[in-house]
């Protein structure tokens, strides 16, 4: 079975380097060997191996019969989309993590690929080498999946986990995280949200079985997070964690990317560093965590050569994944119901614990500050008992 | 597509359960309305209305060439043995939460599968409804496996939990989980490792492809493991869990269980209670962590639900899980590497702490008692050295 891999960069050279390295045992799973016929990239790569069959054309490529399945992992939409409609139309599966495409226009690709008897597989778009989307698509099945809650983003896990341990700033973390190379030079995707909402896009629309597009994925980054709330968060027994936040009910979905308080009594509290960790709730199963790395190039290289196999295995034999391109029917925004997590001076504190109901104790972590924890309300039922209150922060209470 | 479920006790009639309740999306998902046609019992359940479909004689079930899928949630050999092997050789595929079964003929019975162009699935027979099964042999594809390690027993893990937490002794705590339901009147099968080591059985021969019958897999209950241990362990900064440790190395295999001090870095530490947790370790993917309800009546039913859908979705197209009758090869006992716990008297502790060359500091919880931890050694070699000292306990250490 030859296969071509669109785009030599990181992840490209690792799937490259894992193909290579675990052939033997490859070939068994797949029920035939695999073989890397072409990799295209723009550049020249003299001196490596892979020079060898380094194409710049992508005509080439989807010209030549022989290829069966392409792994595309350029990123980013163009050329990416074209050349991956491209290639399912003449029946080559296309394995990728390239996410941005997939929350963009994976309902479409999963289509065009079953008009065409192949394959569009995604497996290393979200949690990189941690097996969700398969998990959802092909195990936890019997389920009525009622809620995804997910540490989908390794970089801002790090920042925050380095928060919380040593007291770090954000902008001090931030840099560390720069400078061992988890986070990138332009941090934005990382530190606003926008990764985690791409994924939390895919989770959303595999859980609901139809579209749901970042549009509809209200999304806050870390930026406000700042020391203090960390500080109050650790004395009131809680964790700052991102998460990305799927809830289905009444046939209706909402999804938002958000920063939560996490309690240890949580499995994603644990989830450190620059870990990923998805819990899935099935009406059945109960909770079910998936734990590990989410990025870098092993692990990312390992997930797409997973859907590789996969695609070789059952090549003539599609997989159905259910994701149509019709709209998901989206809760309305503001109704989702949870605890809050106020931070106010304390001037404004008695005046905020009367608009709010609390009797619970207070944290404390600079002078003249006070945080507590509210009772479960609705967001919006939350936005308007703070209207007219000055806020140092605000952030919502995973239970 | 018509199906049978063989047993109506817990897991057979949360199988019932569950594919009433979500026969809507499993319709869905497995592509037509999946209908259950009969279940199988010896008793009867007046005013149940599992009765309309209720038969007592297999007979009827096996001839009737409408029934294409069978769920096998009888447990134990002897006749689930005898009736899956006949529903396999009918064509009729099956779907297992028998762990016994499986650890002992799962490979002929999936070759059997085979031969008549259906499925043999046992999703349910590890870790109840964590997908660990399917992980293993569709996901995480593109990996060498190089270890597994799992606490798979809840009811164990429970009373590991319970002395840990509150300083109950071993009996304490069983006598609570047999109150609580999740310990058996008779618990010899989780307390002295026999249930998780069918389980471990099952992970072994897949990472290898090839049988490791339980006979291979030495393995240690919890009963000899004292509140003193507990104790020591948590000054160390451990706690101390039951784990299935399977380990690939040179085409080899070695699988056992036993009781390990696990340290707060590992995910395994944070898995407590009835909970189970599965660390797969893969050369490209490196550490992924299952974790969710590894019993329970509907857990165990969604993860049996699951493998109906699949076979259904699939029938006529069997899967092809890679797992030879062919003997694997073992390595040698004793030779695994790593750090040892020893309790020791006080007028012991010089001496074992020469023989074992530990210079590290040492922890009590009783007078006149001292426990330390070793550096890494293999077994053989571990053992040889405190061969002539009176040693009050030694537990390994999973690093």
């Amino acid at each position: 079975m030859k296969i071509a891999i669109f785009g030599f960069g990181t992840v490209g050279s690792g799937v490259y380097d894992v193909i290579k390295m675990n052939s033997d045992i490859i070939a068994k799973r797949a029920g035939k060997p695999i073989e890397i016929k072409y990799v295209l990239d723009l550049r020249d790569f003299p001196g490596n191996p892979v020079q060898e069959v380094l194409v710049h054309d992508v005509d080439t490529i989807l010209n030549d019969p022989e290829v069966k399945i392409i792994a595309e992992v350029m990123g980013g939409i163009n050329p990416a989309y074209d050349y991956t409609k491209r290639a399912l139309s003449l029946g080559k599966s296309v394995c990728t993590s390239n996410k941005e495409l997939v929350a963009a226009h994976g309902a479409e690709l999963i289509e065009l690929a079953k008009q065409h008897n192949c394959d569009y597989y995604f497996e290393a778009s979200v949690g990189g080498g941690i097996p969700i989307i398969r998990s959802l698509c092909d195990c936890l099945v019997g389920d009525d999946i009622l809620e995804i809650k997910g540490i989908v983003n390794g970089t801002t896990n790090y920042i925050l986990t380095r928060m919380g341990e040593d007291g770090l700033d954000f902008n001090v973390a931030l840099k560390e995280a720069q400078d061992n190379g988890y986070a990138e030079r332009n941090p934005a995707a990382d530190i606003e949200g926008t990764d985690a909402q791409r994924k939390a896009a895919i989770l959303a629309s595999l859980a609901a079985g139809a579209q749901v597009d970042c549009d509809d994925i209200p999304t806050e980054g870390i930026v406000n997070i700042t020391a203090e709330d960390i500080a109050c968060a650790k004395s009131l027994g809680a964790k700052i964690k991102l998460l990305a936040s799927i809830r289905r009910d009444d046939e209706k979905v909402s999804a938002m990317v958000a920063p939560f308080l996490v309690f240890e009594n949580c499995q994603l509290y644990h989830v450190n560093n620059v870990f990923n960790g998805i819990l899935v709730t099935g009406n059945a199963t109960g909770d079910v965590m998936f734990y590990g790395k989410g990025a870098g190039k092993l692990p990312t290289a390992g997930a797409v050569a997973g859907d590789i196999i996969e695609a070789a295995k059952y090549y003539g034999l599609p997989s159905d994944i259910i994701w149509s391109r019709e709209k998901a029917h989206m809760s309305e925004q503001g109704s989702g119901v949870q605890r809050f997590y106020v931070r106010v001076s304390d001037k404004t504190a008695m005046e905020a614990r009367k608009a709010l109901g609390v009797t619970a104790e207070s944290a404390s972590s600079k002078a003249g500050e006070v945080a507590f924890l509210t009772e479960a309300m609705s967001e919006n039922d939350f936005l308007s008992k703070i209207k007219n209150l000055e806020v140092l922060s605000k952030i919502r209470v995973y239970d």
